[in-house]
């Protein structure tokens, strides 16, 4: 990224572009363009409303958190009828309830949700929602952007109608890329469309992308960074990747339990970070602060009701077995000089217990 | 840029927010926030229309090349009625004709206009413009993507309502980031403003960026190379960089008339780029390609009806005098390989004339 800026109406940022298409490709499991957007994961949720709805239109939104939240912000901000499936934060959707509303409006033109809803690190049920969609004309549109390139989710046999992702998270990468993927049935539903949009206006954005250009000028240094970090991910593998979050998730939950702390999505947890509840008397606000500054270990905080009573740790993208060790070793360094006893040990002992499975074989002598 | 991301809550970054503010707020010349968006400039483009316009507003854009015929698009995608002033390329508008119109229709919501209309290398007269708005209920729009930080454009005095600018010119940057500003008439007109916006809703951006933070993820590592972009502007002096521009583009006009090569733009130039119209029998893709591949050096060609017919020399951001000298040496080079009589030098000479102005002083024995 920290190459020239060259000029993109030439052959080599072409070339930059057709990889990168390439690569998203097999990350998204999907032989659907993947669309690059000079933006944030928002602007790529905008986009997946105002190409596939118009004023009026019925949605289901089905609102477990903030980014559910801002699902439901998006699309009556444009003047579309929700109907909101609010889910206890923590807990993940239950599709019967999103069922019997799709059975009672039948013209429900689209089911949106949180593959991973990050502020409540819970995974909400993608395929069985899916199952609900695929026969009705409904579709199923998906903020994957701490999903995608994390936990399995191919687009294309899952029956995903609308995919979105973004730079920061499992593509290693700074913000500032957002990435949408339409399905046929999604491409049907944006000719009816007729919200308006002109940044974010996909068909335009797709044809350009067709030819390995953009519409508008890219964030050239952020798709050199995208094109290396699409070439990791697929040398290490597919399968191996999401074996690495499934690992280093389960290790986090184990070592969280081993110090005693019950994870906030209990039932439904996300392969991209886990939250965990703190003892009731150690404020959390300070405690986080104590780990960024005194350790220099990065952990995200509650937002709204969950303030100071959550610490979120993240293990997606470039994240590895030491830096869960890092994390409970850190959380007990902490706790304990928050006066809780934790001793010792025991939380990274416990992450420990899972990591051995993925140990390197010995060198044979 | 190349620094590690950090998380973009905390008062590390939140200090950044607060630099990059006061900044840009030098650079623009104006006491109003100048909000950044992390998206290229059509995002910024279009943020300026859909907070400042309903559906049915009566606009004036002024379309005198590739950036003017885009306001057209974004407004007509709006549903807002656009009064056209077609402008050929390579002229200025004639402000006469814009206040006739205003005249006729004093209903006119905006004017929109480019400073500097980069596909044909024209300045267009905005103090004049804003002559004409100032006493009406009419806004000033205008795209300072190639002109703020390039020529003076003191927002506040000249009266401009809203003025757009992105990362990749005169502030030295990859692109991905969007600035606009808008004033006290701008963002009363905004509270009026009907059109639907989420990611470009510039009250619910203004309100975080108030706070020294985002509403959404921002591009991170741009706005640390935004901090130390605007530290240099900022060292170099506004006046300087102003006169080093006008310098620049004297010394490739004086070094085009040279060469014999008649400029695009004859009677009101850009301080960013330098259009000349080639020999006609010279064919300008691949002189391009020549002067690309050939000797590394990269000019832009032509758009739609000038396609092949010209050559743009930027000399715009991080430029300085021998860019122009390399430019001027560059286009001889390529038109005697392409058989045109260009004596070496003449062009690099007339620009040298030019350039001598400021050449630094002796160093004293």
């Amino acid at each position: 990224m920290a190459a020239p800026t060259i000029h993109h109406r030439t052959p080599e940022f072409e070339a930059t572009v057709r990889e990168v298409r390439a690569g998203l490709g097999a990350v998204f499991q999907t032989r659907q363009d993947v669309i690059v957007l000079a933006a944030s994961g928002t602007g790529a949720m905008e986009a997946s409303v105002v190409n596939t709805l118009s004023a009026g239109d019925v949605v289901i939104v089905v609102n477990g958190g903030k980014f559910g939240e801002r699902w439901t912000k998006i699309c009556r901000g444009y003047g579309v009828d929700v109907e909101e499936v609010v889910v206890a934060w923590g807990e993940a959707v239950d599709p019967a309830v999103v069922e019997a509303i799709l059975k009672r409006r039948p013209e429900t033109r689209a089911v949106l949700v949180q593959a991973s809803e990050t502020s409540t690190t819970v995974l909400h049920p993608v395929p069985e929602l899916a199952g609900l969609t695929r026969e009705r004309d409904t579709l199923l549109i998906v903020d994957g952007i701490t999903a995608v390139g994390v936990t399995d989710m191919p687009m294309d046999r899952m029956g995903i109608d609308v995919l979105v992702s973004g730079s920061q998270k499992a593509f290693m990468l700074p913000p500032g890329l957002a990435f949408v993927a339409f399905s046929e049935k999604a491409w049907k539903a944006s000719e009816r469309a007729t919200l308006p949009k002109f940044y974010f206006d996909l068909a335009r954005e797709r044809a350009s992308q067709q030819k390995n250009t953009t519409a508008y000028t890219p964030a050239i240094n952020l798709m050199f960074g995208l094109r290396k970090a699409l070439e990791r991910m697929l040398a290490e593998g597919l399968d191996a990747v999401f074996a690495r979050h499934d690992r280093l998730a389960r290790a986090t939950r184990a070592g969280s339990a081993g110090l005693g702390l019950p994870l906030l999505a209990g039932t439904s947890p996300s392969p991209a970070a886990t939250g965990v509840y703190l003892p009731p008397d150690v404020p959390g606000g300070d405690l986080q602060k104590y780990l960024r500054y005194g350790l220099g270990v990065e952990m995200a905080g509650g937002q709204d009701r969950l303030k100071g009573k959550i610490l979120r740790i993240a293990h997606l993208g470039h994240a590895g077995p030491f830096d869960v060790v890092t994390a409970m070793a850190a959380l007990e360094f902490g706790l304990s000089r928050f006066g809780v006893e934790a001793p010792l040990g025991r939380g990274v002992a416990a992450a420990q217990a899972v990591l051995v499975e993925d140990l390197p074989a010995r060198p044979s002598a």
